[in-house]
C-alpha cells in the first residue's frame, strides 16, 4: 500500500500556520505577541489545587468513573443561573451541554448542519479555528464584513435573502483577532435581520467576561432564543488546559447535538467538571474575571500606547476587553514579511492571512494577554524597527 | 422559524439505547449487567489525587495552560516505549496523538477517511459506539461475522476485493459486546488477507491490558506497520472519566489525524495528561492492569457458573479477558423482551441490537466489570426466573 485514501473533506482545510507560530513561542529571546494564551499570572492554580483535593476527598472513585454526555449536572446549572442573573437570559440547565472547550462547540454544530455545499456565514475578519473547524464539513464560506459599528449589514442580508445560510457564526465580544465589540445597535440590528429566516445565529461569547469596564453586553440570543445557540468557555478566566466550556441552545437543537458529542468523545472530563465546579463554589468568579480583564486592561493600554508612540503609521482597533487588537499595515507592508522580519529584530506578530477567506495580508493581530508587561515597549520597539527596515 | 434543518448525517445514527439504560443504571433495587464501567473497586484514588497534588506543586500554571494539539511528549513517549517493550511494535512517540478516550479515535478517523457512500467493515457484532461514530460520515456500513476463530475470512476477503473499503475496524482482543479473542492464527490470516491492498486496519485495543492470564497479544499491526492504526486508552485500566486515550499510526495518517483534531477541540485536557503521566511514574502500571484483571476474572468466573448452573439454555462466550461477555437466548425469546422481563425482575441486561447492522436480538451482552461480586449470583437468579415467565 504506497498511498493512502483520504476523506476529500481533509484537503478543504486551509494550511495551518500554527506551526510555525509555535515554534516561535518556544524562543525566549523573542517578545511574543503572536498568541492567543490566557496570561500564566492570573491562573489561579492555588484555588484549583485546593478544589481538586476536595473532589478527591469527597467523591472518591466517582470522580474517575464514565459519565453522562450531556456534563455534570450543577455545572449546567451554575452556567444557566448565571446567564439569567448576569445577562437577563432565561435559559435551563437543560439548555446546556458541556464540552471541550467552545472549540467544540465549532466542530459539533458544524457536525450537527453542515452538508456539503451549504453556505456558512462568518466575520471577516474571523476566527481561524472557526474557519479550520467549518472547513471539514466541505460548507460554501461566505464572509461579512466587521467594523467599529459591526458587521456590514447590507452584505449580511443579501446573503441571508439570497443564499439561506445555515448560520452566521459571530463573536461579538472583543472577537478574535479584531478586539471589535458589537454597539448594542448593531446587535439589535442583526437579530432583527436574522428573525424569522432559517439561518441560526451561532455566538461565540468566549470573551464576554473580560469587558474592561466590568460591564456585561447583552448576548443576541436574548433577541433570538429559538434562533440561536451560544458558546462559553472558563478557558480564558480559569483553565484552558482544562478544555471545559459549553453550548447553550433551544432544546431540540441540543438534542442533536448530544448525539454527536457522544460518537465524538462519550463526554467531557468528568473530574475536570467536578474540580471547576468545587472552584465555582468556594471562590468568587466575578473577582477573578476583575482581577484577569484589570490584567488585560493594562497591558492593552500600554500596547496602544507603544504602538501610537513608535509606530504611528499602524492604524488599530480600541479594545473594550479581551486578548486581541488588530492593526492594519501602512500601504505595501504585507504581514508575511512583517512576521519573518520581526523575527530577525526579535519580536512576533500574527499575520494577518489565516483570518481571512481572502486577503487579508496587510494586517496583524497582536495579542495582550500573554505578553510580559514589562517587555510591551520593548518588543513594539523591534516591531518598529522591523518597519523601518520594510520601508516605513 | 418553526423547524431546524439539520445536517443529512444526523438521520444516519442509529437511535440510541443510552437514555433507557441510564435510567436503568441509577435505580439502586436493580442488578445490572448492562452497563460498560470499569469497577470503582479497581480505580486508583489515592493514587491519583497524590499525582494530581505533585502536578499541581511542581507544574503550576503550566498545568492550566493551553497545550500542543498532539499531546504531552512524555506521555507519547510512554505510550511508544511500553508497545516496544511489551508487545515488540516498532512505534516512537512521533507516532502517538493523544484524543479524549479512544472514542474520539473512532470520530476523527472515520472523519479523515470517510466520504459519503465509502464502504467500511465492521465486526458482527460491533462496538455500538464505533457504529454511531461512524455513521455520522454517511459510509456504506458491512459486517463481518466473527466466532472463537476470529473474523469470517471469505465474507472479508470479498468485501475488500470487491468493495475496497477504506478501513476494516476491528477489536481482537476481548471485544465489547462479545468478549470474543482472535486467536493467534486469525491475527496472521487478517493481516495477510489485507495486506497489499488499499484498505486500513483500524485496531481498537480497549481492552488488551485485562487478559486474566497477563499475557499481551500480538497487535495486528505489528504484521501491517504502514497499514494500519491502532487505538488505545487508560479508561479500562486507570481513570475513564479523565478522558486520556491515543491512537498509534503511520506519521501520514497521523499528521492528517492532527489537523482534525485540532479542529475538534485544540487539545486533549493537559491537566489529565500531566497527572497520569505523574501517575505513571510514580506507579507500576502492570501490577494495576494485574490486579484490574484478576478482579474481572473472579467476577467473569461467578457469572459463567451462575449461567452455566441456573440458565442452562444460554449459550454463551468464553471471555480470556476483558468486561463482557455475549450470550444467545434460546429459540424464540428477543433480547429486547428479556430486557423488559428482567427489569421486572429486577435484573438489567443489555439487549444485542444496536451491536448488529440488522438482526441481533437474539443475544444479550453481560457486563461483569461493574457488578458487585456477591449480587452476580442472585442477578442472574433473576435472569432464570424472566427467562422461565418467557417460555425457558
Amino acid at each position: 500500500m504506497t498511498s493512502y485514501r483520504y476523506a476529500r473533506r481533509l484537503g478543504a482545510v486551509p494550511p495551518s500556520f500554527l506551526g510555525r507560530l509555535f515554534a516561535v513561542s518556544t524562543d525566549p529571546s523573542v517578545i511574543s505577541f503572536a498568541g492567543g494564551l490566557p496570561s500564566p499570572a492570573v491562573l489561579d492554580v492555588d484555588g484549583i489545587a485546593r478544589a481538586a483535593a476536595d473532589v478527591f476527598a469527597e467523591s472518591g472513585a466517582a470522580a474517575l468513573q464514565y459519565a453522562t454526555t450531556d456534563g455534570h449536572r450543577p455545572l449546567r446549572e451554575f452556567i444557566a443561573d448565571r446567564y439569567r442573573r448576569r445577562v437577563g437570559l432565561d435559559v435551563t440547565a437543560d439548555q446546556v451541554q458541556i464540552v471541550n472547550g467552545s472549540q467544540q462547540c465549532l466542530d459539533l454544530v458544524a457536525k450537527c448542519l453542515v452538508d456539503p455545499g451549504d453556505t456558512v456565514v462568518v466575520e471577516s475578519p474571523g476566527y481561524l479555528g472557526a474557519i479550520e473547524a467549518f472547513s471539514l464539513y466541505e460548507p460554501r464560506l461566505v464572509s461579512v464584513p466587521i467594523d467599529e459599528r459591526g458587521p456590514d449589514l447590507g452584505s449580511l442580508g443579501r446573503i441571508v435573502s439570497g443564499d439561506r445560510p445555515k448560520f452566521f457564526y459571530a463573536i461579538p465580544n472583543s472577537q478574535n483577532p479584531s478586539g471589535l465589540t458589537y454597539p448594542d445597535e448593531a446587535r439589535r440590528a442583526v437579530a432583527d435581520l436574522l428573525d424569522g429566516s432559517d439561518t441560526l445565529l451561532f455566538e461565540d461569547d468566549a470573551f464576554g467576561e473580560l469587558f474592561f469596564d466590568g460591564r456585561p453586553r447583552e448576548p443576541l440570543m436574548r433577541r433570538l432564543p429559538g434562533q440561536s445557540v451560544l458558546s462559553g468557555s472558563f478557558s480564558k478566566v480559569l483553565a484552558p488546559g482544562m478544555r471545559c466550556g459549553w453550548l447553550v441552545a433551544p432544546e431540540p437543537v441540543l438534542a442533536g447535538f448530544n448525539v454527536a458529542k457522544q460518537a465524538a468523545d462519550l463526554h467531557s472530563n468528568h473530574l475536570s467538571q467536578l474540580v471547576l465546579m468545587r472552584w465555582l463554589e468556594t471562590n468568587d468568579l466575578d473577582a477573578q474575571c476583575r482581577r484577569v480583564a484589570r490584567f488585560y486592561e493594562q497591558n492593552c493600554r500600554a500596547l496602544i500606547d507603544a504602538l501610537d508612540d513608535r509606530c504611528p503609521g499602524l492604524d488599530h482597533t480600541n479594545p473594550e476587553g479581551g486578548m486581541f487588537l488588530l492593526a492594519r499595515l501602512p500601504g505595501g507592508v504585507s504581514s508575511l514579511a512583517l512576521f519573518e522580519e520581526g523575527l530577525r529584530h526579535g519580536v512576533a506578530v500574527m499575520p494577518g492571512r489565516p483570518f481571512y477567506l481572502e486577503g487579508g495580508d496587510d494586517v496583524i493581530r497582536l495579542n495582550f494577554s500573554c505578553v510580559d508587561p514589562g517587555a510591551i515597549d520593548e518588543g513594539i520597539a523591534r516591531l518598529a524597527g522591523a518597519l523601518r527596515l520594510l520601508g516605513h
